[in-house]
């Protein structure tokens, strides 16, 4: 994508600006259903996922150098009230065989698909009663997850990753507690890194709200920098595979707008079939200004799981 | 690494074969600890994680196509007696905001490091009471998760990866029940290929015994082909970062030295700091003839785990 | 309660006996709320237990003999496929001080409510959406219990507890497969054991079917003998404090109407606000023939939830 | 038990007094096993539990007034910090058949033995590595329980439960933060209640440290009033069947003896085969000055488990 396209797509963006001193309101069901990869599509932009794609995102890789953008999984992470993470070591049998081979392991109780970093897909939300595509939720639910929209149906993702390091635009080390990122910052970002970004790629916003992250956890949950809906809109517009964060909500929270509940999840997840990635690690990847990678992530095939855990790469 | 160097290692071969009339035993602590890579060392054979291995797969890397060696992960997949893999699905809070946004979770109860396809590391398995560098279970246990040998050691794995496909070498769909594959078998299921190994690979067998995975769990579960100890120790000497199969136990079971409790797995991860994949989906690349590849796995980063459910990928 | 009014009783029953030509159906919200015990009512039934409740119970109490009512909790109980019961022995810190004091415990994954022998209280159950005294399952439940008809609200029941010995009365060591407890069942069982029931009693059915627990699980779950909507209703109107049986369900299963679903539980739960007291241990009572106990039951406490798992005591 | 007895205990306490100005040290195996109860008995103090015990309580009963002893189990309760209590609400089927039956239940993922009002028994708490009768951990532990002292063996308890109010005593709503209850205050105590105690009763202490459930979890975890070794060793020689408790660890906290580590759960589970009950709501039991009631406690029949939550009922 060129700059003169991005330039394009600002004139589009004035008039959504402008619309947000109202209220953003979710689309009504017939303006986002079916969704543009068809009507009983459950992989929305994973659809990009295809091996030029791959290709076009290997062919980065010049040095080897890789990149965890994971967090560690324990019992002091932060996590919202709701979830809990816990893994118990259990009691195994004593060492067994002449070879007297002695064996470990552990029971996890989480919501594994939502806590740590972690990879949301189309079932986890809804705008009323329905998911992306307008399958309603109690069509869909049985005890045991969801029959459409679950993560067993995404797959390993390969693609370009491109980091727009909006901490570093603003010269600072994290954004303030809830800044919302904008429009004019996402291009001016991009542009001091003389980046572009393509249809399919991964795009990844560093805000430096990590650096909170197993040091002040109660802060790092409370508020953050993040999206408001004209960014996650103008994202949108870049048909990326995903949009990831350093953040727990990519949404910046409180939302400026009080009457909204985290549009910007509803945004990529609902209206348009993107995925989110939460609480990167992303500290290395800006520090080294790596701003053009491969991005790969591996969803567990957690079958009707509103999403997954992961522990994402980034390769160059 | 040549072939005639393949050879010199079937004259070693020779002796352990004989060695095996009697039973296989653990060395003594002496002769495993301090292991290779030093006697602090928890990461075993992802120390051959390096710029220049990442390089060295993802070279291999030509049409961008890619295969799931993953399982999904359901209730009503094989899993041992012993473990558990449950999903329910959470009742949330109703929708919020003038935006309506509702959202979906699920509590997930299992031993998430070793239910499925699944990745193994050192805290896994002991000789007696020690694992990997004898690091004794009592010093390194707690209620948590233990404190040397845990996954969140290892990080993302990308290496070159070798399918071995002894399945194809016999001209069947799957090896029988029990049986014991040789080192004969793996030199020339490789030499028809016409594959040669490196270290710092990651060796995948090909038995066929996957094709049971969903079909007939309890058959999948009690017995299985696989590697003895003497296709074991070759395949150490190959020097791998990791060995792979479609079984669940990667040793044959039951192990044909009825006094011996899957000695490959002390093998592997106790003595020789190798890991396990377990589990693995391998139709299609065996069906595909992709003997050659980028394997990328990303286990979970599960403080103090044995392990990690895993949906690595095969890129070629 | 003398034979008189029991028979004045079957009157009435000869009209619903008539009407169950067709489908029973649910009552009209405005024909079952508000309950009798009041609009705001939580406890139904348990309102019964009063000082002289107690002390209606407590002065059977002739010998001291005391029964186990309740099941084993293990992992190889019989339960619901849709439910579990997992006792995970758990690792804990070595012996601590100079006096070497070490600990065990075990985490418990379970509908701990609703497993093994169980008490179900009013939130376990709706007519359409919603519970006894028509409180609504959406404007009640959270993600974490319910803020109405949970089993906190009950607490322990002492109160005079009944056995009506269906099996005793046809002669036969278990009643057939799917057999329907009549009201002429009911009522000669009670004459041949020369016993009236009393409002505010527990009246507990022996069917037999509890000699299949841990000997047959599958066929324990699979059918019952039980109560159908006839003997329900006429169980309803002796105006128990609770009903008790020997089967996991109450309702006879299949219901002989395959139209209904189990309409036992809203008969008892959600129209008349009476506890239900599933798969008891009742052989020892029956061999004693000890027709007349008191009997105790403690829920535990569990904040919002459908029921507990129970070990009640019948004293004689 | 008369007073004169009581005084002929005083003089043997005499000497123990003296022997803790050394630290108290746990009997050697020889001095402790076999039981009083026999070399197999995995049942100790319940062994009281006899028809003529069950008649002594509850010819106690006169009024019918009955008192909940136990706690709310809910998210907010006080918890060691090594443990958990959740209840999820889970989301279940549909309404089914023509009479619209819905469903609800609940995942509950805790250390249901260990958490809330609780009922410990003898696989709980060990001197070294065995347990009550010197079972040996290892021999006894599997991965889903104990073979031997488990809650299973126990059975529910109805016995004459005497409460004593040192808080009372000491004119006092609660006993200091760490006040060690002493020999002289429990004598004293049940002098000016004018009763005595006998062999087989419940022993129930009210420090008035409850007053804290719920209004400062913290500090009703950290730091407690409650028995030392010798007024835990006076208590043993009264021979109850079990020892109650406002508090989480009955041992005063921190014990005076800083070398020590709750020596009165070694005291009264491993070395002597008594009960310990445990974070009672006691508050209006000694309002109303209810010294001697039947106690009724229930515990979950958990197979193999170390205790389990209970909600015990005083009746009177």
């Amino acid at each position: 994508m060129r700059h003169t396209s991005i330039f394009a797509f600002a004139l589009v963006l004035g008039a959504a600006g402008a619309a947000s001193a109202q209220s953003w309101q979710p689309p009504a069901d017939s303006a986002r259903c079916p969704s543009k990869w068809g009507a009983s599509d459950d992989r929305g932009a994973a659809n990009h996922m295809k091996p030029e794609t791959v290709l076009r995102a290997t062919r980065l890789i010049r040095t080897g150098q890789t990149f965890e953008l994971g967090r560690e999984l324990s019992m002091s992470m932060p996590i919202q009230a709701t979830r809990t993470f816990e893994l118990h070591t259990k009691r195994t049998s004593p060492p067994a065989g002449s070879n007297r081979r002695g064996s470990n392991e552990e029971i996890v109780l989480a919501e594994i698909g939502q806590v740590g970093t972690q990879f949301d897909t189309f079932a986890h939300q809804t705008i009323g009663d329905t998911i992306y595509n307008c399958f309603t939720v109690d069509e869909i639910a049985t005890r045991n997850g969801f029959t459409r929209g679950g993560i067993e149906k995404i797959g390993s993702l390969i693609t370009r990753g491109v980091l727009i390091d909006v901490a570093a635009l603003k010269g600072v080390e994290m954004l303030p507690d809830s800044y919302e990122i904008t429009v004019d910052d996402l291009r001016q970002a991009l542009k001091r890194q003389q980046m572009t970004v393509q249809p399919g790629d991964a795009l990844i916003v560093h805000t430096g709200w990590g650096k909170l992250w197993g040091k002040d956890n109660a802060r790092y949950m409370r508020v953050n920098p993040g999206l408001g809906t004209a960014g996650a809109e103008w994202l949108v517009r870049q048909d990326p595979m995903l949009v990831g964060m350093d953040t727990a909500p990519v949404n910046v929270t409180p939302d400026p707008d009080p009457k909204l509940s985290n549009p910007v999840h509803q945004i990529m997840l609902v209206v348009n079939g993107i995925f989110l990635l939460e609480s990167l690690r992303l500290d290395e990847l800006a520090a080294a200004r790596a701003y053009e990678f491969a991005l790969v992530v591996q969803p567990l095939k957690l079958v009707g799981a509103t999403g997954s855990t992961v522990a994402p790469t980034a390769i160059r």
